[in-house]
């Protein structure tokens, strides 16, 4: 284990780790005994720490509770069959949390306490990382950016807190999603931060997610909010189709997330020998597509599945299930990504990253 | 002062009064010694109550910090010459937190509980609230929503936090504001939530407004994210335009927020004689105007100042400055709204309500 003169660490008293039944995991709810925390202040950040896990304390006036200034990142350890801990690109994450932040006008926050208190954090924890490839076992990594100055005036903190906090989980979806395709509502605005991992591009999906579940879909396929014609992407996962043996996403831009998991799915196909298209994807053609049986396969990319299998796609008024074909993409893509991820194969982009 | 059995209340051991210089309030930095607070668990709201002005506690997880589920209404009490405390249509503020809270998929909180809670909290610090109109002296009044149920799952919380809090104000803009027109970035999506006053709709705004401010500007004026071809709102307030002798000001939408001093200047302005078109308005036209002279005036509205008169508008490589008409129309209305507000002025409209 590394030690650092960077990180002042304050270990917790007693392990909540024979509380956890790591069999019966909510995604999400189980936090470890540790988490990282360094505050912003007087224009830099100060000395960073690892505390034991606990609650925040912030007046009721900070601004991240009336201004929105919020950022996050989503990544995951995982566990080989030795017991080695491995990261998943992620200087990817690192960077994208700093675009997300310079975006929502919130200071960036320094390469070496990012990966100095990540790699203390979970060479502390490291006893919440269950191996287990087959069920999904990994530690879900939360780093995240508030705004904590006390304050009722519409204007950007003067004061943040950037934290980390980790939950072991298991595999994220058991059923094939089923998703229907937005022509109303919409997820985010040409100029707008839509392409940030802002807590704000999430409350406002919310209702219109709520509207297809009373229909019986899981998620909505956000779509332009001009014309509604092209596919953009879920919300929680970019999204990806298989026309004939094509696979196929949309470009990312300032309304959609430039997703870890989406351009490594685009490497790891194309490293399959899969013909990828990265061009904007008309609802015209995929429900065309669906229609005359040329949509083979579609699912959605992010980190907490890796791959979603998508089995119905609903636009309007009509309904496609899809069938799985017999030399299904989307789960020899997932197998040769967490393959790499797990260390079970050989990682010829280099993407993994051993947590010493 | 009205007792109530809805509301359970804590006072303060000791009032913060004596440290507060009404003289020299910034704006939204000082708080009173009270807060309002009721959660929501278990499928309902449970018994509200008034407590000394406290920090929150919250778990890290909690998914205010993630998802951005937060609303929140701006509001301000007035005493009179006689010491009397009066609210200002604070049934459109009760009514668009609920609006705002449905579309982030929240649940709607009781008339009950906001209005007895409203007013006992005013009594209990009513010494907080200074007379004197013409310094602007009034209690801002903040009261908003948050989701406070820990787990990083993106999907609405199950608990959540309803809380007023209040702040001495006096005027809120001294200078004309100086504003340029968005002609790239933007504030919300057509099927987005701008109409909603959520957090996640201001902090997507700071950058852009800080890029017009290393320029020179205050703020920007939102255009729409298609075409950036109409204006919108200024993020903050409303806007107004004044060709000639008429009154312009775009309608509401989904993008654009119900002000509700935009709709009281919209009646003021009538009532006093003034002609008031309520139509999309072009870039080109408000441009066209400022630079062969019909446009005689503009300005903000919004209930931290009111009305806020713009002195510089920018587009592009292109500035105007406005010079103040004789019969200011923008002084005239603000005038005869603070008069009602203040209680120093017939209440034509019903817009004032007492607290008592």
């Amino acid at each position: 284990m590394k030690t650092s003169s960077l990180v002042k660490v304050t270990k917790a008293e007693k392990s909540k780790i024979d509380q956890v039944d790591f069999d019966n995991l909510v995604f999400g709810k189980t936090f470890t005994d540790h988490m990282f925390v360094c505050d912003f202040k007087d224009g830099q950040w100060q000395t960073p720490e690892i505390l034991p896990y606990q609650p925040l304390t912030l007046d009721p006036s900070a601004k991240v509770f009336h201004y929105g200034q919020a950022v996050f990142e989503g990544m995951k350890a995982y566990k080989d069959t030795d017991g080695k801990v491995w990261l998943f690109r992620p200087e990817e994450n690192y960077e994208r949390i700093n675009k997300s932040s310079a975006r929502l006008q919130m200071p960036e926050f320094p390469r070496d306490f990012f990966f100095e208190g990540l790699e203390q954090l979970l060479n502390l924890d490291k006893e919440w990382i269950k191996s287990g490839q087959a069920d999904g076992n990994a530690l879900y990594i939360r780093p995240f950016v508030i705004a904590s100055q006390p304050g009722v005036m519409a204007s950007p903190s003067t004061e943040y807190k950037f934290i980390i906090i980790c939950s072991p989980v298991q595999a994220y979806y058991t059923k094939d999603v089923k998703v229907k395709i937005a022509d109303y509502y919409s997820r985010a605005a040409n100029g707008g931060f839509g392409a940030a991992k802002a807590a704000g591009n999430y409350a406002g999906q919310f209702y219109p997610t709520r509207l297809v579940q009373e229909e019986g879909f899981d998620q909505v396929i956000w779509t332009d909010d001009t014309t509604h014609e092209y596919l953009e992407e879920a919300g929680t996962m970019n999204i990806f189709f298989r026309i004939n043996d094509t696979l196929v996403t949309c470009p990312t831009s300032d309304r959609i997330l430039d997703g870890v998991t989406r351009k490594s799915v685009i490497a790891m196909a194309e490293k399959l020998g899969i013909t990828v298209e990265v061009r904007k994807v008309t609802v015209k053609e995929i429900t065309e597509a669906a229609a005359n049986g040329t949509l083979k396969e579609s699912f959605g990319s992010g980190t907490a599945a890796v791959i979603s299998p998508i089995g119905t796609i609903a636009y309007k008024d009509q309904v496609w299930d899809l069938e799985k074909p017999e030399n299904c993409y989307s789960a020899t893509i997932k197998k040769a990504i967490l393959d790499v991820q797990y260390n079970a194969a050989e990682d010829t982009f280099g993407w993994r990253h051993e947590v010493k």
